[in-house]
């Protein structure tokens, strides 16, 4: 019988990934260098944001209290956000924003690709269909950053600044506790060690490509999933997104 | 008879321009160049939201619909609120901050000065506490202007950017509609056209000291007194300003 306490926490983090970096993602909607990318984002950000609903959604069924998705999105404040640290990081430049997603979408695409076997079929089922957008994430993201590191002096050095800036946020996402421990005695959450080794190969390769050179440092931020420490971004971010909902509570279209 | 409509719209205007440009203010608080103006930037904005509560706390009273000072700071919105467009104007570097302080602070003694002879002893009196501190806020500001328009290349570069910047804004603090108009039958409010001489003549002097060259245009935005069209700046601010209130209302400590 599964934890459901973890199983709404780990449900959170799903979704409050894909939250926080579907909101951040729009911030670039009429803002991005040309309007192919402009749109490309736009729909980064709706594919994020579908795919909050459903996890969000769920994550209120498992709870039990009558939540819905919007609920969660919109009520919460930031000590109850359990997004990774990397996904509330502010988009910079163009780059800077590419190179978050890379690294973000490495993570994810790996992340489901084991989650659709997930012992829990609702959650198998959502992570089905979230793959094949994550899948077409990546593949943008990956040539982007490498377009981008192999490209011009200054491209190069931006995408090598971003990298140096983002890594110690990519420790985070394979660092286990309690709640990973649980949901993998649950057969939902795969290991994160044999996560890291996917995800080091492919990065490994993109960066290479890209002529980028991985940080050597190993040090990585914590307090985002756990929801112990958010960036000071996050609150900010949150006094944008929840505005309606917390001035006009419950307004609907 | 005071028409009490135009009264509370005349008393927001006061009060919603010590409000947004006390807020704005802070802003700076921890951020300025050295710590001296720290400090001077936070008293200005301490003074501002106090004079803030005087004037929505009186405006409330004039409404008789029982909203506290409080209330109409926190919980109307962007389309509600009266204040000059110029103070909503973000801050900018250092220089274009003390540039905005210094075009609101020498309209502000002026219409202080005669809101001190208001036909309403209510208003005369808060005008006449106000008065003191906004005489030193205009000493401080005049100087930084001076001081930095007729300082370095660098910053007599900036100091001209920002008074380019910011000149459009001027215009709409001495243009009388039918609340002023009001105003000005029922014995409380000055004769802009007369109030905008003595701020020339003020602003002037400043400026030549300063070595700064005045705009030729007098093109002037209009829409925040009147509320028809503030900019896209306000909106954001307010977001930050009134979250704690929307997120928990009537929070209290």
């Amino acid at each position: 019988m599964t934890d459901q306490t973890a199983l709404f926490e780990y449900l959170l983090r799903l979704g409050d990934n894909t939250l926080v970096l579907g909101h951040r993602v729009s911030e670039w909607c009429g803002h991005a260098p040309v309007l192919e990318e402009d749109i490309a984002l736009a729909n980064t950000a709706l594919d994020l944001i579908g795919q909050t609903q459903m996890w969000l959604g769920l994550a209120g069924e498992v709870e039990g209290s009558g939540r819905s998705a919007d609920d969660l999105a919109m009520h919460r404040d930031v000590w109850d956000f359990r997004n990774l640290l990397l996904v509330e990081q502010p988009n910079g430049d163009f780059g800077q924003t590419l190179m978050r997603q890379c690294l973000f979408d490495a993570f994810h695409l790996e992340l489901l690709t084991d989650l659709t076997r997930a012992s829990d079929d609702r959650i198998a089922a959502i992570a089905a269909k979230a793959l094949k957008e994550v899948t077409y994430h990546l593949d943008r993201s990956s040539e982007t950053v490498i377009g981008l590191g192999d490209g011009t002096e200054e491209s190069h050095r931006r995408m090598q600044a971003a990298l140096d800036l983002l890594w110690p946020y990519v420790g985070e996402m394979f660092t286990p506790d309690a709640v990973d421990d649980a949901m993998l005695a649950a057969g939902i959450a795969p290991d994160l060690k044999a996560l890291r080794a996917r995800f080091d190969t492919r990065i490994d390769a993109i960066l290479t490509e890209a002529t980028l050179t991985k940080p050597d440092s190993t040090y990585a931020q914590s307090g985002g999933k756990t929801g112990f420490r958010h960036s000071e971004h996050l609150g900010h971010m949150l006094t944008q997104m929840q505005w309606l909902q917390r001035a006009y509570p419950g307004a609907a279209w």
